[in-house]
């Protein structure tokens, strides 16, 4: 870009819920806006002239078929049996440095992302019932129509889209001086410069103090579609030069692609901050306002101060119904997955207990019988093996979208990575500061869950809750309380849930670590009788409770019956390979390690007590989940007499070096098994 | 310094009341450093070898008195009857790089910190029931020995020295292991470089990866004894020499006084954080538990985010006895100046009305009865004026704790400007969040305020609640609980506090701004006729509720004949004239400016409303508190009738440009002043 050219003017697509009010927010920007470098677009429509709504061209069938075949528009689309179109003169005003706002379709974002240098999608948002009442009132629309379209939940912006929201919930002027603050902060073109520092976890960008003052947040974007929010720190001599730079130390320019350009968005400030304000004062919230704050949170209006004691706060004193509202207003911020299915089934487990495989086992159980199941689990965080580091053994877990819908359709079911589901901005918050804190975080975590089983589309669920000495919950009594706020929070959301408080207080299987994992996985399809009882009795319990949904089982007795027919007849084991075929081969292959640790009774006596933390402690010293053939198997039980001598553990390490680290470690334990009496 | 020569040791002077467990932490540390370059300084003390307590080099008398003429101590000081030392060769102990733990005495910190190139005290704490337990445990001391001792308050080490604290409330292994992460702490003599950015409100230090994590927190601190907290980022190229270095925004280097070297104390992490999470968690908290937790915050344990998320939850639920217990813990965290006197007594308003300046009359009034009164005011932050603005003019407000001293000594009062006295880094975050966060902040205020009376040794507190539309308490009723709330507070801090509701729907006097408030509170003290009687009515109430205090007068009404008679006689004049006489001449004299413009009514009727809000912009835009001549004369009261043409206002304006500003500002505003009727 040479120095003399104009930046691009920006262009904001509006978007919106009918009801929202885009029109009247419009037109008093647009009155705002008239002495400004602003261009608010008429749009062509085959709708007769004066019909009540916006302001647009009004058009036949034929004269718009005719000016989009003579290449007159920059993008048709077809919405409620009308067709639209946006004038093609539009790239002109932006080339000259003018600013566009349109309104548009949520369905032309992408097509629009593809033509358009600066692209800025904003959501206009208000609650439901004020959505109902507008609509209402304007008389355009059967109540038919008007549920069709309030059923369409908020459907946020692609991943790699700038988008502002506004949130139109308050009287028209607040709506319109939110609009023009978004409008007001068109993108700046930024040269990227580096940045001879580096910030540690602190995103910080400087910049020129005539570009911005410090302090100001801004949200980058790569042409990739790459984003990250800094706050802007300023450097002097960096220069005054005509076109912003923004010098970003390696990380920023890491994650942003390397970038030599980046799109700069100012973030505005927090529309939803008096709602705070009120939940700060003891009130609470509904659904609706907790949206608002969540949204604000995920726009990155808070600053991470903010957002930190926001979340803090908020977690300080949820009850059931408040839970059930903060999981309404998470189950809104996304679409939800649809699925033609009359049933999407699906099990979670709150986990901390080393081994308890269940998922490769319930899963095919469940897909034998003919459920939809698409199953996405987590790499292991702080444990020996996630789900699917253990499933990564059997199949390619690392599946899109498109890919889980294909798996459904071939296998009934899948177990995929949950990686490709981009985390949420909250949620990383939440987790960076719930061990420092101490926050008690269940009720938030009942709501995290349901939610994103609410977007996934699932409409029966399952819930393991384990309750012991080393798991999450220490008695059953607090399994069984947190067990009832499932299935009400659930219930709320519209879904079946079933949450059972399961006994966590040792390691279940045999292996713990993705190939050993495997191999107990394997015996319990196969009916081998080395295969561990207490894995096979569990997923059998589970995969009950999951076909008991169906009505044409319908008890939970029944249930467990067929599910035993369908894994001791190899009908399960059949449908995994199945699964498998879908998934696709394994990208990693892993027998267990071959160099191993036993670890013997140094007495006889009866098992009282494995210590969980100790177990799973081992099997990551040992190298799991990283070497997927690492960890150990737990060969007693708690309640079992053994002899002197006999081995209670074996460690298959992931090298010399490891089993070295794996024998110094037992060494240094009081000890993972605790054995009484003689 | 050339860079051959060893950076120098760190002195730790480890201090803490009796029964804090200063000797059992220092042992457990000593063990641990054996290996380490430290040396725990054993003491010369006049008791016999073998007492219990501490090891240390038992002396006579006479061999001590030889020994300090010979010039072989470091510090030598006398505590409970003994002479201690501590050798001089610790200095070269220090030369060498060695750091040196010695166990000492508050009252030598000062003296310490002249000699020594590299001092840091840390205090050792204990909750006050914790104290009584192991002194009484020890046999050495009687009851009244005992409760001596535990009359010392926390006495935090004098401003401008570095110090750490080691909160002993939990096991010996955590007190060691806190007095451990203290020592292995030690100071770091770094040059400062300059950094070519501005990072804003952020404190952000810049050093090379080697010396320090990205993140750290450091307390820098120069010569001068000034001090700043910054978070470590790193610049990489800056070279790794062999003395660290930290480059510094151009803010920061001018706070530390363009120091060319600092010294860098790492800065750790709270122990009292579980404290915290248990009150997020709706625990209520005991005085000493917040005592723990606003210790650290002081001590720059807690970031800017951890501090700020604190505060809001602290402030979300505190009732009556929890405002008690964190007005406790804030007046234990400053040692309470004594005066030798059976009352002192002091008033505080909660502000907000324009005008109402009465402090100047009320305190010559009460020093005229004889009562101490050593008063600390305000400047203006967001109004036309504060007391220490009005004040200023009458006198030099500039005093120091000394000064204030003499003129109670001299004058019974003073009326000093609070400036000196160091803002709580507490209250400092407070403010800037208060607003955005829309916070309840009475209780927190309550706390604060009874707490920063406690301290100054005040026995009796009359406070001002106004209440009206303007005013920070809307209602009556809302004035009257915060009222309560003073009364209850201050009793359970053993101060005798009366809180009275106030009526703060109008400006109070004529003049707004310091030379006019300064010619009200002239004519009020000598008694002429012109002088506005809701002033005089105001100043008379509070200085009768001041002096019914004193058990010779007892009764309200009495005390109020009392404050009229000595108002009326010119008394109290003469005792504003011996106040003045004692504080020393103004530094700036200012007679109300001479650009002046008159409001007029635009028609006949009652004035049914003053707009506090209105009245205190137009005096800021005519110039004041900056131009002290600046500001307005309010010459019309609520319910009064006026003729149309009849003057309402005259505003007194710094320059012909501030009278321009002031005219538009008036043609802007609806009214300042509301009319109805005819």
């Amino acid at each position: 870009m040479s120095p003399a050219s104009t930046a691009p003017g920006t262009f904001f697509l509006v978007v919106g819920p009918s009801g929202a009010g885009k029109d009247t927010l419009m037109s008093g920007a647009r009155e705002a806006l008239a002495d400004a470098p602003y261009v608010f677009a008429r749009r062509v429509i085959t709708r007769p002239a004066g019909a009540p709504g916006e302001d647009h061209d009004a058009e036949t069938e034929a004269g718009f078929a005719a000016r989009a075949a003579a290449g007159e528009f920059l993008l048709t689309w077809q919405a409620h049996g009308l067709s639209y179109g946006l004038p093609g003169q539009l790239l002109a005003e932006l080339a000259a440095g003018r600013h566009v706002v349109a309104n548009g379709s949520r369905a032309t974002v992408e097509a629009l992302a593809q033509r358009l240098p600066s692209l800025v999608v904003v959501e206009i948002s208000a609650p439901p019932e004020v959505l109902a009442q507008r609509i209402a009132g304007r008389g355009r629309e059967d109540h038919a129509q008007i549920l069709a379209r309030l059923q369409r939940q908020v459907d946020p912006a692609p991943p790699g889209i700038l988008r502002q929201t506004v949130a139109n919930d308050s009287d028209t002027a607040t709506g319109i001086a939110r609009l023009l603050a978004v409008l007001r902060a068109p993108l700046q073109h930024c040269v990227v410069r580096a940045a001879p520092v580096e910030t540690g976890e602190e995103a910080v960008a400087y910049a020129h103090p005539r570009h911005w003052a410090a302090g100001t947040r801004l949200r980058l974007r790569a042409a990739t579609g790459a984003m990250v929010d800094v706050r802007i720190h300023h450097w002097p001599d960096g220069g005054h030069d005509a076109s912003p730079w923004l010098a970003l130390p390696a990380g920023l320019r890491q994650r942003l692609g390397s970038a030599q350009t980046v799109q700069a968005l100012r973030l505005l400030a927090p529309a939803s901050r008096p709602l705070w304000s009120r939940k700060l004062r003891g009130e609470r919230l509904p659904a609706h306002q907790y949206q608002a704050i969540l949204q604000d949170a995920v726009d990155g209006r808070y600053s991470t101060t903010e957002l930190t004691t926001l979340l803090v706060s908020i977690t300080g004193g949820l009850d059931a119904e408040e839970t059930l509202a903060l999981a309404q207003a998470r189950s809104r911020m996304a679409r939800r997955i649809s699925w033609d299915e009359p049933m999407v089934v699906d099990k979670h487990s709150l986990g901390g207990v080393p081994g308890s495989r269940i998922t490769p086992i319930v899963v095919p159980i469940v897909a034998a019988w003919g459920l939809a199941m698409p199953k996405a689990s987590s790499r292991a965080i702080t444990s020996a093996a996630g789900t699917a580091d253990t499933m990564a053994l059997l199949a390619n877990v690392d599946l899109d979208g498109e890919a889980v819908r294909r798996c459904v359709r071939q296998a009934r079911a899948c177990i995929a990575w949950n990686g490709r589901i981009s985390h949420s901005v909250i949620d990383e918050v939440m987790n960076r500061i719930t061990r420092p804190y101490g926050l008690e975080t269940a009720h938030w975590s009942v709501a995290s869950i349901l939610s994103k089983k609410a977007i996934a589309g699932v409409t029966h669920l399952v819930v393991d809750v384990p309750y012991g000495p080393y798991a999450k919950q220490q008695t059953l009594e607090q399994a069984q309380q947190l067990c009832r706020l499932f299935e009400q929070v659930g219930q709320g959301l519209g879904m079946q849930v079933r949450a059972l408080a399961t006994d966590g207080s040792q390691p279940i299987g045999r292996g713990i670590g993705p190939a050993l994992e495997v191999r107990d996985i394997r015996q319990v399809l196969a009916g081998d009788p080395q295969a561990p009882q207490d894995l096979r009795a569990k997923a059998l319990l589970f995969a009950a409770h999951l076909l008991s949904f169906d009505p044409r089982l319908g008890e939970v007795d029944v249930a467990l019956q067929k599910a035993t027919e369908l894994l001791d007849s190899g009908a399960a084991q059949a449908a995994l390979a199945r699964i498998i075929a879908a998934q696709g081969p394994p990208q990693v292959e892993a027998a267990p390690c071959a160099e191993v640790l036993t670890w013997h009774a140094s007495q006889a006596g009866v098992i009282s007590q494995v210590d969980g933390w100790a177990i799973a402690g081992l099997a990551r010293t040992a190298g799991a989940p990283a070497h997927p053939g690492a960890g150990l198997d737990l060969l007693c039980r708690v309640g079992e007499r053994v002899q002197s001598g006999q081995a209670l553990l074996r460690v298959h390490a992931a090298s010399a070096a490891h089993l070295e680290l794996v024998g110094a470690e037992l060494q240094a334990l009081a000890s993972p098994v605790v054995l009484v009496g003689h």
